[in-house]
């Protein structure tokens, strides 16, 4: 193992009935507070009712920020920051999914920095403090809820950025998977897609020829969303399927999947972050186009690792390494479809005319990530296997 | 999933040459230090003078307190309790194993507590406060350096009691995997039978019918220790099963394993204490003993996990699921004995003449800790199958 470090301060309240419980812990941060969310799905859900009462029973002034889209954008965590300084809040809860809680991170860190917040996510600032933030977890997927990232889109420039900061852990993240009983079966596809993503990123790029811990936890865990993401598609109110869900897709992306294995890149992410920032496509939406395509391309280099995921996740076993590998990537590949997530532009009706654009955008993420070993035709070569 | 609280703020800095970053962690804690460790092991591994000049370094007043025995016993908290309070100290750090660990946290509540510190081992009081407490691991076993319990012997009383309070929580822990090269490989043995044990005590109590996360985290770990541990008796300066062990220790009990499972119990923690109360036994070898015996006690009873343990853990599979059931259980008894770690009373020179009062012990512990459905008669039936 390689060394490192971790800690995971935040404090998860995970089950049934737990969203009124956000006041309790809320008041200990302060007095004001700052409630962020999205377009109103957690009015629909009644999650907005209970968690406003709860914050109100608790005695804390709230001043309300709405609208976050998903992919989060600059123009309106820069919004959220002139109000938050306007009503001099103490603090900041988000509820939502995880674009809602990243923009209350990116808001969090804006409020108490001078200059423009986008400083952080251009590499410019990091982050020296943030407010405290809070959370109502509303769809699992990203993972935000129990770790120190924030991914924001600039409009302007066609950037989909991320930042990482030990300020970013939620104080508190209240899990309650009743409340991701709406999210609708596309939607959960994405996010299950997403979750797995966040597993295999670190499981495909690491170098540790033997890290038992780390891969058996994610191959674990990737067989876990599987069955659980098939009873919520068989039933959308499937307890069992959502609560488990939930807690996979949060421990999908804590830190804990590469803890101990050195160094680790997000080359899907990178090359998932420029189809959001053009053409606004769910996040996990575009990782389930480019996963399969990444995975093709890296096994034809070296295919261990993808004999290992398709014996170990899917069962395969053949005489013959390169077939086994094939097999198990297009295992995953017929999964996402059997889901419906999209894994090819034409499924996701994106366009197909900007890949030099596409590539020299995702060349400049490999660059702020110090993602190394991709040139322009690489990334173009990889784009044109998700024709 | 059932519903949860989780929250494990502890720093970890894991891996090679940590052990001198002690200081620039403890300044921050304080300018009065009491430095507690054992027997004087970490004298000859040299691990002492690194963290002592790392202290001094760091501008720290030092008080050392040493003498922690395995089995720590509460006359040892006392007069630490005596000598910190004396010393007026900050903070604490323990360098040592679990045993130190825990006494570590004894002494940092017991400062504060108007009373006998006592009063929290027999459930008399609570930890209401604690003085912060840090650590440098040099036992990979009881995965103390990550989670709220302490566990102290009353060797007067005969009873070995544990404690659990959200202030136990080490700060930070500093896991060097090079500081357990020295470990002979006896305890080597006991400490990853005490590990496994960990993980298995929740995943054979737990009622969940489907817990796909927390029992392929315990299956996958439960493996992991077993070849970690193999490379280690056949090289104990392996750094790659000394590094995985001592992550996987601290992995199989803290919380993560049973988050979300709903109500588990220890109940060969239990029947184990009485052995270390009444004959001072390493707790690892006591659990070695009666962890296969429990196991077939219970499988007579109900054998579906027992399955699932042979098939996932062993990879047996027969057409008959009791002989799968004792399959399991014999494949791990056998282990036990591959690896010297004794799995009867005989093996470990335990006399026997006892029954009746150990098993009166344990069923005090059973009643502290809330484990129901053991009547004398199945403890001393448990017991027998240690014989």
């Amino acid at each position: 193992m390689k060394n490192f470090s971790f800690q995971v301060p935040t404090k998860i309240i995970f089950g049934k009935n737990t969203v009124k419980e956000i006041g309790k812990e809320a008041k200990l941060y302060g007095k004001k507070v700052l409630v962020i969310y999205g377009q109103g799905s957690i009015k629909r859900n009644n999650v907005y009712n209970i968690a406003i009462e709860s914050l109100k029973k608790a005695g804390l002034e709230i001043t309300e920020f709405s609208g976050v889209k998903s992919n989060p954008v600059i123009s309106h965590v820069r919004a959220g920051i002139i109000l938050a300084r306007k009503s001099k809040v103490d603090f900041l809860i988000g509820i939502g999914g995880g674009s809602v809680i990243d923009e209350t991170k990116a808001i969090a860190a804006g409020i108490l920095h001078n200059g423009d917040v986008w400083d952080f996510f251009s590499g410019k600032s990091i982050v020296k403090k943030a407010m405290p933030v809070l959370d109502v977890l509303t769809i699992a997927a990203t993972g935000s809820e129990m770790n120190a990232y924030s991914v924001i889109t600039n409009e302007e420039t066609r950037r989909k950025n991320g930042f990482i900061s030990s300020y970013f852990y939620p104080k508190v993240s209240i899990l309650d998977p009743t409340t991701t009983y709406s999210v609708p079966s596309n939607y959960t596809a994405y996010s299950s897609v997403d979750a797995i993503c966040h597993l295999l990123e670190g499981y495909f790029t690491h170098k540790d020829n033997w890290a038992p811990i780390q891969d058996r936890y994610v191959e674990g865990l990737v067989k876990t969303i599987i069955e659980a993401t098939e009873l919520i598609l068989k039933n959308p109110q499937s307890y069992k399927g959502r609560s488990t869900m939930m807690w996979a897709a949060t421990l999908a992306w804590n830190g804990l999947s590469v803890a101990g294995v050195g160094k680790t890149t997000s080359p899907n992410h990178m090359l998932e972050h420029s189809l959001s920032a053009f053409y606004d496509i769910a996040h996990g939406a575009g990782l389930s186009i480019v996963l399969p395509a990444w995975m093709t391309y890296e096994s034809i280099k070296e295919n261990s690792k993808f004999v290992q995921f398709a014996e170990n996740v899917f069962g395969i076993k053949t005489s013959d390494k390169n077939k086994t590998a094939a097999d198990g990537i297009k295992a995953f590949k017929d999964w996402c479809q059997k889901i419906k997530s999209p894994v090819s532009f034409s499924e996701a009706n994106l366009p197909i005319t900007e890949l030099e654009d596409l590539a020299e955008n995702a060349l400049e993420t490999a660059k702020l990530w110090g993602i190394k070993g991709y040139v322009k035709k690489d990334i173009i070569d990889i784009y044109k296997l998700c024709l």
